[in-house]
């Protein structure tokens, strides 16, 4: 079939071209871009708002799969590598839903969640490996400061592997009021902090409780570490002064999720 | 005091940028080039061939800590941000020494030496919070396949944040012959594998013993996995199926280095 959209000055095309390069636009419109074939066979369904394909994806059909759930639009091969983020584009992306999650909601879905809470998390492979982490951990949500880099980033997308449609997820406008809250609730809440008394492995995982992780550089504000009932340090060796931030949130995961486990 | 170098066609301006973008220049000449402040400092001072610095840099000084270990070439701002991988360089950078191991000589250097083998790594972040961590968990050295990304890559540089100077490790140009070695040493040796047999906090890592952690995107290749004298996995929840490559190696360096603590 012909492609329907050929020129890259197509309203469509430029509100794709937007979201994939603007947070503020993805906010304003509640959705964001997933590209790929893999990313695509793995969307829930009800959140798909529109597939486009490349005229070529198109001809190497068939595309039984992209038919079942909607009708995409074809555009043409230049039309699609403007609209992708990746270099070597596959010919197939969707404009997706975000997700809305609310604390309450988050803390029904287990009788002890375990929360990941990250403040200004500033780098997007980060936030992807973290959040691929926190599904194989079993992790049941993440809360984010809302100054954290943005979740729906094509590279954050890219790097979750599909976790970002399975691990909850919401950011919140005031993290200390949110944490407050959590504690009302009898969350334990744990500070990954430098100065941390105790080490990582020390505290129960098996209650209610959540971890807070800071800023690459600058680790967690005061304000919001001295909410916490405990600050936990992960130890290290050498001249080694911190980890980095996803390899340390994924410390924490993987000790909540062993002694969950046992 | 003046530039000593304001054009971009002297020879040793061309020799650092060559260093910066090209691996095969960096293998050729044993060196490669380290950016910033906080790296030039970390420098063990005995592996530094040549040392540039930015008029800016020098005008601001005073630059003792540079005077003390060699006298550094003054460049133009102009130059010195063509020889820079960085969008904003600080104004200091140094050609380096390679550093040069061999295995005899890595497993000397503890009584129970605990590796990190890795096959065909192709992220350079991923290689440089590899080592960052590490040196954290006190792993004694890290062996890699020739076709590992170049760890001398300034990206893996900077995201090593300082641990490529205090982490021995070396390319291995037949990793398979090198794992014999070290089998034939009495070294146990894992398999961090998707299929393995038992999780990853069951094994003893308190003898010599050495960990494989295979390619981002296809795991240890078969021939590499049979040498192992077990295969370990990361036990996963939900859909996913595997963890970024750092995490992989960050859990097992810590489940290794928690066990050598107790």
């Amino acid at each position: 079939m012909a492609a329907q959209i050929t020129s890259t000055s197509n309203s469509q095309v430029k509100n794709v071209i937007a979201l994939m390069k603007k947070s503020r636009t993805r906010a304003e419109q509640g959705l964001f871009v997933v590209e790929g074939i893999r990313m695509f066979q793995e969307l829930p369904a009800p959140w798909i708002v529109q597939v486009y394909i490349s005229e070529s994806f198109e001809a190497a059909g068939p595309t039984d799969e992209v038919d079942r759930v909607c009708t995409p639009v074809i555009v043409s091969d230049k039309v699609f590598a403007a609209m992708a983020d990746t270099c070597a584009p596959q010919g197939i992306l969707a404009l997706v839903r975000q997700p809305v999650w609310e604390l309450e909601q988050m803390a029904g879905l287990s009788e002890r969640p375990f929360f990941l809470i990250l403040e200004q998390l500033q780098d997007p492979g980060n936030l992807g490996t973290i959040l691929r982490t926190a599904e194989a951990a079993g992790c049941t949500g993440i809360i984010m400061s809302r100054d954290t880099v943005d979740i729906y980033n094509p590279k954050v997308i890219r790097s979750t592997m599909g976790a970002v449609y399975r691990v909850p997820f919401f950011y919140a406008d005031r993290l200390e009021e949110t944490v407050t809250r959590l504690k009302e609730k009898g969350f334990l809440i744990y500070a990954a902090h430098l100065k941390g008394s105790v080490s990582f492995e020390c505290p129960d995982y098996r209650v209610p409780c959540a971890c807070m992780i800071g800023n690459e550089g600058n680790g967690l504000s005061e304000s919001l570490a001295a909410l916490a009932h405990r600050r936990i340090r992960i130890p290290m060796e050498g001249k080694a002064e911190s980890l980095n931030a996803a390899v340390s949130a994924a410390l924490i995961m993987y000790e909540a999720y062993r002694q969950r486990r046992e």
